[in-house]
């Protein structure tokens, strides 16, 4: 880490997207100062602790004028550095893979998806983020050539452990993990983002069951 | 609520799927008993805060002898009420859509999907589910003949609100919402799980380029 950062705790760093999304969406709807009690509001967060948050990055507010919803957008963005382009490879080109990259991977994202993979890859014409398909056995060739160091998994479960292995092999230490399998178990070293959709919708199963609970 | 169940906070019962997901990989595994250390090392939680949120729902282990997986995985299931079948309804037939209805809205989950709806519906021939993809001006009609109580959103955010008024209009009042539009600022009364694919994709971004916060 650079001496020159500060660290930022994790429950920060989780927050960190959600004020970036939100300050997106007030700059798509032309909101150009918001003050901490106008993003509390929209986020459900206190304004003391939005400041609090704030502060951490140098603080861009000003007292009474609120802030600069363009400068904040764009402050968080370097923070979370969307405008890296850290060369990426899918694996798995099915239904999830196609959305993981059209709804996620365009866009100045701090990623640039350079290659796709899949199993199946004769028989899948039709390419992904202007990419074509390529099959696993040029996984090895690709890597070496490209350098590639994030992975998007989108495979089925059961082939994850054995696709991880070969790609943290092939020099991939990050990975961006849609299966249920647990990288870190058997990779401590690694770099794990877990995206588990199904937990979401058993989180939805208990509360839509037990409404007197809802928030 | 009923009264013989208990209040169960927020952070345990976004653990609870958590656990679920575990367990269900033990069984299939074929492990048949646990220990709340064995379950530490795989979740990275303590032994002290899994004895004490499965203490919550009765305390199904034994000391000594660990507890019995296929139990929990059953007593946990039925927590987050996965043996329900609430009628539910996907909007958005695209890659999203379909990737969500075939990994996570298949089998006992405590959904049931019962129609699927997209705006292009007549350019699409492919079921989803085994269910014909319906063109939106069939909304009003199905909902009234078939009362779903939860809507899936995976459309273009740009819709999402107009969208939302109007499935709450026709009386359902649970969301699985994949867009990045904010249901509670307008409808506060509603039950909303978010799912923000792009949110993690974020939290990656940070992390892949300050190394030494990795946990």
């Amino acid at each position: 880490m650079e001496s020159s950062k500060k660290i930022i705790s994790n429950p920060v760093i989780n927050r960190l997207p959600r004020y970036y999304r939100y300050l997106d969406n007030l700059l798509k709807n032309g909101v150009r100062r918001i003050s901490s009690d106008g993003i509390s509001k929209l986020m459900g967060l206190t304004p003391s602790q939005i400041r609090q948050d704030f502060n951490l990055f140098g603080g861009f507010g000003q007292q009474g004028y609120g802030y600069n919803v363009a400068q904040l957008h764009e402050e968080i963005g370097k923070i979370l550095n969307l405008d890296k382009e850290l060369p990426t490879i899918l694996i798995g080109a099915g239904n999830l893979g196609r959305a993981v990259a059209s709804n996620a991977l365009g866009g100045s994202n701090g990623f640039k998806l350079i290659g796709v993979f899949d199993k199946n890859a004769e028989n899948i014409s039709q390419n992904i983020a202007g990419l074509p398909i390529s099959p696993m056995s040029e996984l090895e060739a690709f890597c070496k050539e490209n350098k590639p160091q994030v992975a998007v998994l989108c495979t089925p479960t059961e082939s994850a452990k054995e696709l991880a292995d070969r790609l943290i092999s092939l020099g991939i230490d990050k990975f961006w993990n849609f299966t249920n399998y647990d990288l870190l178990v058997h990779h401590p070293e690694i770099l794990v983002e877990n995206v588990h959709i199904k937990d979401s919708l058993m989180a939805l199963s208990y509360r839509a069951n037990n409404s007197s609970e809802r928030k």
